[in-house]
């Protein structure tokens, strides 16, 4: 891409310009100051801003704009003549003038939405090869980021080797539950999910503030009947409830509700959100669901109890329909990950005989996302070299 | 306080408690079953809910309705007959028969705004004294979650030590950083921080999410002219221009904005949110501002970006005005903390003669509040011995 002209508009304030493809875009005197790369603006270093917004003139105006000869964008501002050129596919790639999506739940481009047609195409791959292979794990991540889960196989069945997976990409978060933690049936349980009761499909520790955004589950032992693990894609719940009942969807993204957790002594966790958080521009970010840690719903107006109740009452009749769902029974050596603030999770009941040992820890998606964009950026610069 | 009379009204809907204050309040017979809580709805031993949403028959009514001898509340339900009783402080506590706030920027009670008026008043304690001392742990978590920052003194000068006082109440958040990290001015730094220069107020690693919610820096060493720390309050900054510019700031709440950190090798950290996040019912929830992280906006309409560059200059000017500061110089041994959802912290210039050697780390807020609410129903179980 390339820029073929470039012409002022609006006295200054703005410059239009012609791309190569015939496409025509508008910028700001102000963002075009604000956003240069030259290192007077940005850090040559570590590319860090050099500037706050103050030290830009409020009456910035456009001097001069016209394509290099390499069609790059050469740009002037006055007062103060500082002077830049920004590279045409940098430039282009920003362009902010254009149709925003605005419908309630949009979805980013990044992210697919599924339901159980998913189930023959589980994303999946070897522990031992991501290790050692960098295109490998950017694939495995990508899927994370896709479909909000992934299998990983010939995991070590030692003691707390989930936490080397999460090391494999980011960071352990600790919490009161420790670095990791054990998930199996026990005597005076402090969470249900420490029973051999069925769990109807939610998102973890909803009650916390930030909320974990992956989890790890890991498989030690499973030699019982029953207990296969069910994932539901929230976003695709969500959705199809918007389908159903618009209104229903728009009073659980409208509403925040309640989650608390004290179960064990010394820990009060509570906290306030949607089921479904959408961002001020609509797109859906979150989805937190938990029968066992919602609190009474008490930001809900009184005459709007009623239709939040039945929208509720659907979203979970969707999340538990098979059509949804993608099962499969976790051998030991085998981990899954979930992203959160999406994906939902499931347990089936379990049978007392035999014995079902999976280890959990929680981390976040801001290294799993790093990670990936450093591994994307390697293979491009690989690819150009 | 006690329940006088109940009333079913709507065809069982719902019932009307006549409480001993004289006022009234309605309750849904769904939202009465759905938060029943005896063993049959919620587990005897860690409060969990047993029930899913499916488990309740929507046409649930209510049966009976009447108060106990001691002014609880008695509540049957059709069909199924299950029947159950409300201690009357606890559902008094979760009246939502209410006005609900629902003004743009609301704050929640437990949080105070403050300006420079509040400097002789800065929260502080002794790390010796929080230690041992429940009660004064519990009143400096208070202070942080009031408002937003608290002192302390007498924190061990040994590296590191300021991962112990997170331990006080919580989790290390462990990062790209570390569990945490120096911040003392270097050759070829990978972030501003780490050189001489003053550095605007902002809320750090905004380019991460979940964003860190807690940040404690330490001092080890500090003989240097200059490199005083500054504490701003955000909600207070955004609340200022709401009163000065109500569209301004409803600019800065409606779309979203882009931060970016690519400093170090194999990191490439975004994030996307406002710099002003509102909940979904209105409640001010989070600030986010860095000029250093603050990537191109591409989500802001070209229509709307001259309004959002001037609303944006207009919440920078406000939180460098000196009457919205609070300044300290930290000594060894001393620390802050800052709820970095809030509070933005900034650094003046320091000159290269003499030493300044901190020590940051991340934490989360979870842990905080729930020590603290932990804390609190301890001295209300003592209060009430």
């Amino acid at each position: 891409m390339k820029a073929d002209e470039i012409e002022i508009i609006e006295a200054g304030q703005a410059a239009r310009i012609l791309w190569s493809d015939g496409q025509r875009s508008r910028f700001h005197a102000l963002w075009l100051r604000d956003n240069a790369l030259d290192p007077k603006t940005r850090s040559a270093g570590n590319g860090q801003r050099l500037i706050t917004v103050l030290d830009i003139p409020p009456a910035t105006l456009i001097g001069s704009a016209a394509p290099t000869a390499s069609g790059d964008i050469a740009v002037s501002f006055v007062p103060g003549g500082h002077e830049t050129v920004f590279p045409a596919a940098w430039l282009h790639e920003r362009i902010y003038d254009r149709e925003q999506p605005r419908e309630a739940g949009w979805l980013a481009d990044a992210v697919e939405p599924w339901d159980s047609a998913l189930k023959g195409g589980v994303p999946s791959a070897s522990y031992s090869l991501l290790r050692q292979d960098r295109p490998a794990l950017g694939a495995w991540l990508a899927a994370v980021r896709r479909f909000g889960f992934a299998v990983l196989t010939e995991v070590p069945t030692t003691s707390g080797s989930l936490c080397d997976v999460a090391g494999l990409f980011g960071y352990v978060r600790e919490t009161n539950y420790g670095r990791w933690f054990e998930v199996r049936a026990e005597v005076n349980p402090n969470n249900l999910a420490y029973t051999n009761l069925g769990l109807q499909a939610h998102t973890d520790n909803p009650y916390r503030d930030p909320v974990p955004t992956l989890q790890l589950l890991s498989c030690l032992e499973n030699s019982v009947e029953g207990g296969d693990s069910i994932v539901v894609d929230g976003f695709a719940v969500a959705r199809r409830l918007r389908r159903e009942d618009p209104h229903g969807f728009e009073l659980l993204t409208r509403h925040p509700v309640r989650f608390e957790y004290a179960g064990s002594s010394g820990v009060c966790l509570r906290a306030k959100r949607p089921f479904i958080e959408l961002g001020p521009d609509g797109e859906m970010i979150a989805i937190r669901f938990n029968n066992r840690s919602a609190a009474p719903f008490v930001d809900v107006p009184y005459a709007d109890m009623p239709a939040f109740y039945a929208a509720y009452r659907r979203f979970a009749e969707i999340l538990e329909d098979p059509a949804m769902e993608v099962t499969f029974k976790l051998k030991p050596g085998e981990l899954f990950i979930v992203d959160n603030t999406r994906v939902m999770h499931a347990r089936k009941a379990f049978s007392g005989t035999g014995k079902r040992w999976l280890q959990g820890c929680y981390a976040d998606k801001d290294g799993l996302l790093s990670t990936l964009a450093a591994i994307e950026a390697e293979s491009v610069r690989e690819a150009a070299e």
